[in-house]
């Protein structure tokens, strides 16, 4: 009784014009990739995505869309659902599988993918709970290795070139090339949405600091602070240069600095370009840990390194 | 004193043919690979198994015994022991050493690993419970890849040829073969227990049953329709026909629809088949992720979706 | 205000002489490598490492006290401060890094580490206290590989030859070689530390007994049955002798049968033994494990074998 009530309501919902609300949940689910639950924030980087591929705005929405979808059907916390906190995991995974897969199939993958990534925020979310300490982007990142690992026995999901495993035992470091630190800083907020040129990376940072000026200000500082420190440890000029060593400096800070910075520590700033800084080692190490499996890196220095100092804040008080 | 008196009880319960006390409980022990507490199940179980190989049967029987020991001297709960809740992942040890290892010790390095595999069992109890989740058959799978991965450096312990450590950057997909369903079927059962043939297949399948008939038809489904989504996905048919695409789907789609719903939720059916539908994607993930090592996948696939949907479940309650 | 007070007593603590205070806390940071809080075995241990390399003494001391300094800043728990118990993973890092890097920003680097394994130290010490289980030596260890690892990728972290990866498909076994008890027993405890000759290791076993004649016991035996259960499951001779296959199970036999043995079990000796005993295996497997990634075990199977068995206490209180 009580079941078909709540599916009559949710007939309801579409037909009263409400399919707005969702759409504007949906679009709250983009932006809170950055951390922002906002709708024209949400609106910019939806646009800047599809500037740099039709398509991948196209995977970007309709992946917010599921993942929203599916934590109402599940039956999530209206107020979780409603502020974005159960979708932003999914329009990573679509765009993520959008970008490394090919094939006819690869847009239902990726569409699949999102409603699957939306279950797995949900599990994360139970686990990590009991540590109060957020999920942060670990669904994706996680989702996206099984998947990408996955292609290699089943013939129906075609990885695209751009990903080779690789033997440790046949590696060679080669860091030179051309340095462009206006170029990098672009690319890298474009990576965190996987796009890479100058009018999307203009567009995000009008997105973030449209929202809020505090932490548009950080996310440039954590881009440059990263790439620096990438220069003077030796790391390669060309992934410098395609952001690959600031995007997850850019999250980072901001989560350490502002977002979960409940009390207003005096080291906080300090601590936020620490952490930013420690992105940079923590990269390279995931992507040799990752070589021979011929899998990327994506966020996963964000997480390891945010988690690393919200951790030992519960310790270390001043930091 | 204490203690002494303890050691003097179970003295006595040898003597006083309490012996058949912990027969049954070793019985139950097998019939708990498949959740079951039930010694007609656990009998007909170690027939199927020793039909296969009057070996494995012998190994299967002291295991479980093994383990139900070890639970007992270390004072675990004795309600815990009397289901066989302590000894399942000791039977699958025990099975699993017996059939990767050769050489004259091997059967030693399964009866000592069905011991210690006892004591994993405690250890990620103790931490999963935590959780409130079940830790599964996560002991068993754990002691096995490490010690398959010691046998590498410690000359006494021998690997047989069917385990071979492979670059990826070497892998090629074939995934042609012939397919007959109803042989994967029965093969799919008989690979929990480590055995592929018809009649023990058979003989697995009136153990389910035996016990109950609603559990036994999920199995069928689980099993049948991993399956036919591994033909669809393009995988390996010669690992259908092995049965190695569906033991996993059989756990998952019992866990997740019957044993671990608690709530008779009215989308528990529809989630359970999707979870043995997961557990296709996560089998070929897991598998390449240990392609360099050269260990078998066993039943991690299952873990991983039943923890999925399980941890799901506690923010997704509808599912 | 405050903060503005605080900076001036730490400036009166330095000027005060109190700097010796402070030095007395990193002494017993050395010391709590094998769970001591004492000045002299801190000083002794330092002398038996600064005895086989100056070098190594100096950064031994200096991450000591940095490993305190950034605790203290960070506003840890002063007891655990003062106890040492901060600090121990910072000396390790510093140890450890000094010998497996090379180039003239080694020590830099090793120095950076040890302020960066404090934080880690309190970021474990959180997660790790949901499950009332210490976090041993974990720190150092994951610290250590992410650094090993992220050296592939920038050119200013340079590994010394001594570690390179291997594919395992290309491994062979060959465990012959001479066999010296005695000096394995000597370079066992000086593993420990990173340091392989007869009078450290005299000195550090001079060390343990000053300290405690029955952890001094318990570390000779978990050392020399260790040994002798290598050469019984065939493991390579040369690794026996540089006392690769002792030092997990010194630190483990003290963990499990002294100091994390709170209620006086009659059994804890042998599960002492049995748990020693079960680092062989864990060091054959861990080692396979990283082959392809050249990086060393360090104490990550004291860190197993303890952990199993202190969790399996739990639920098998009889252990």
């Amino acid at each position: 009784m009580e079941d078909r009530k709540k599916e009559n309501q949710s007939m309801q919902v579409m037909k009263e014009g409400k399919f707005f609300a969702f759409l504007l949940e949906s679009l709250k689910g983009i932006s809170q990739i950055i951390y922002l639950e906002n709708v024209i924030t949400g609106l910019l980087i939806l646009l800047a995505i599809t500037v740099s591929s039709f398509s991948l705005g196209i995977i970007a929405l309709l992946s917010a869309m599921i993942g929203t979808l599916v934590a109402k059907v599940g039956g999530a916390d209206k107020i979780l659902v409603s502020k974005g906190l159960m979708s932003y995991n999914s329009v990573l995974s679509g765009l993520v599988l959008q970008t490394f897969l090919t094939g006819p199939y690869a847009w239902i993958v990726a569409l699949v993918g999102a409603a699957i990534t939306a279950v797995i925020t949900a599990t994360l979310m139970y686990f990590l709970g009991n540590f109060d300490i957020p999920i942060l982007t670990l669904p994706f990142i996680l989702f996206t290795w099984f998947v990408l690992l996955s292609s290699y026995k089943l013939d129906s999901i075609k990885l695209s070139d751009s990903l080779s495993p690789q033997s440790l035992a046949n590696w060679e470091l080669h860091i030179e090339g051309k340095i462009n630190l206006l170029r990098a800083a672009f690319n890298g907020i474009g990576q965190i949405f996987f796009v890479t040129e100058a009018i999307p990376g203009l567009l995000l940072f009008i997105a973030v600091f449209w929202a809020s000026r505090k932490m548009g200000i950080y996310s440039v500082i954590g881009n440059v602070v990263a790439c620096l420190i990438t220069l003077a440890l030796g790391g390669e000029h060309t992934l410098i240069m395609l952001g690959l060593y600031g995007y997850n400096a850019i999250l980072t800070i901001l989560a350490v600095s502002v977002v979960y910075n409940k009390k207003e520590n005096r080291y906080a700033p300090i601590t936020g370009v620490v952490a930013a800084c420690m992105t940079v080692p923590l990269m390279a190490s995931v992507s040799i840990w990752l070589l021979p499996f011929g899998l990327p890196a994506l966020t996963m220095p964000f997480v390891l390194s945010t988690w690393l100092i919200l951790g030992a804040r519960k310790v270390l008080p001043n930091l």
